[in-house]
């Protein structure tokens, strides 16, 4: 039960109902006696700025995540950056600083990284097609390249952006081919929804999945439905699949140290 | 545990750990299937205008509660004031409208008026004195006069505010007998600690609970720790006592109500 004394924690994004984030963050502060709490908060875009100056005045808010499509803004408001939050342009993890102020930074690659080697699915060597050029897409692709990928393809609707990625990822990792993509993922051992795409009834795909063949991997970054439509595609062209819910699995571990609350793993 | 899809409330204060309302609302939601959370959030007296945006800007919260020391400012800041938080000049209670805006009330009084009458104490007909000239006090006096008491005694350290309180009532209820108090409370069927003092440890008395005798009743609008060193010292002299908490108890289902939240009582 939330008391008086509790900790807050949050999430933001527009829309929010579908977020698994508060239940994953609850069942982690339950498991190890911590007195906080994460709520769910539906900031609109045009909110974003009040939002953020608002929970900067909550004085026992001490983090937050940042969902879809606040992470590129948020990364322009917070009071630093830090690690891939920089590289990247965006934030998904805001943690308060002794002094009120906030430092961002942006773990939704490693969580990725961290879930596919979770899942069995190596990164190093192989060849990856991203669908996106946002802020997922973007962490998702700086990931992947320091995890040793050897080839990556951007597609993006705003042919701009996916070039703007393809050049900043290259200035990091020179070693890595790269290539714009088209809606055809062929020809990769990995194809991956980075876009909002799927999160609304009616969205359709950010690539061909009917032309996906096995044995390539489908993966996704959104976690609601567990199986999007994307998936449920993908799997009946006889293909693997990797939820969105594993990014975040995979994320957990790496924001509770973020916010310095983490713990070993409960004895069995 | 809180998802993705909750919706929120919030009390608003500083300090804020001390605050019985999330465990009284949560309890509340739990046993009637709400499907909502109600958070504490430190708010201090500097950033108050930022974080009242900053609620504003949060379009899943539907409302939230005002404590010490918000109470006057909040007023100021609501798009409307209703009932007695028009009435008082200070607002407990923020409700969500579907348009966006805020809409504020005080329902501390009446609150107050319905503890004491869960607890077997009337109004009617009874004399009164009141330690503060604050929000909480303000409250109380309308109330307590719109509930029937025949005396008011207002004792303020800064004696302006008791003036302005009296003036006030006097113009809303002239028929009730009203008098400028001192420390001594003595003379009343009831005194009452309307002022934050005994918040903190090391706080003194906001009025001389030695001179107090019974059968005086001596209340709190105090809730944390449920009997306060006042009420300790009253019921050390064979007085009897009334807990801030009844105020809150009190309050709980007119707080409901003006959520649209009410319920009926759930089968024992």
């Amino acid at each position: 039960m939330v008391a008086g004394h509790a900790r807050l924690f949050a999430i933001i994004g527009d829309p929010i109902h579908h977020v698994r984030t508060p239940a994953v963050f609850n069942a982690y502060f339950a498991e190890h006696s911590i007195g906080a709490v994460c709520v769910p908060i539906h900031i609109r875009p045009e909110a974003l700025e009040a939002g953020f100056a608002g929970l900067k005045a909550m004085a026992n808010l001490d983090g937050f995540i940042v969902t879809a499509p606040h992470k590129e803004r948020v990364a322009g408001l917070v009071d630093r950056l830090e690690g891939d939050g920089a590289l990247v342009g965006a934030v998904n993890t805001v943690r308060r600083e002794p002094d009120g102020s906030f430092t961002g930074t942006m773990l939704d690659g490693h969580g990725f990284v961290a879930g596919l080697a979770r899942a069995g699915h190596g990164a190093a060597g192989r060849s990856v097609y991203i669908a996106g050029a946002g802020g997922a897409a973007r962490a998702l692709a700086f990931a992947l390249a320091g995890a040793g990928i050897a080839r990556l393809t951007i597609h993006n609707r705003t042919r701009a952006r996916a070039e703007a990625l393809l050049a900043a990822v290259e200035t990091a990792y020179p070693r890595i081919e790269l290539a714009l993509g088209t809606r055809d993922p062929r020809g990769h051992h990995m194809a991956v929804n980075a876009t909002p795409l799927g999160l609304e009834p009616g969205d359709g795909f950010s690539f061909d999945v009917d032309l996906v063949e096995p044995p390539t991997l489908v993966a996704e970054v959104l976690m609601k439905p567990e199986t999007t439509a994307l998936l449920h595609a993908a799997s009946a062209r006889g293909c693997p699949i990797h939820q969105g819910r594993h990014m975040l699995d995979g994320q957990r571990d790496l924001m509770m140290a973020y916010f310095g609350l983490a713990r070993p793993a409960a004895a069995a």
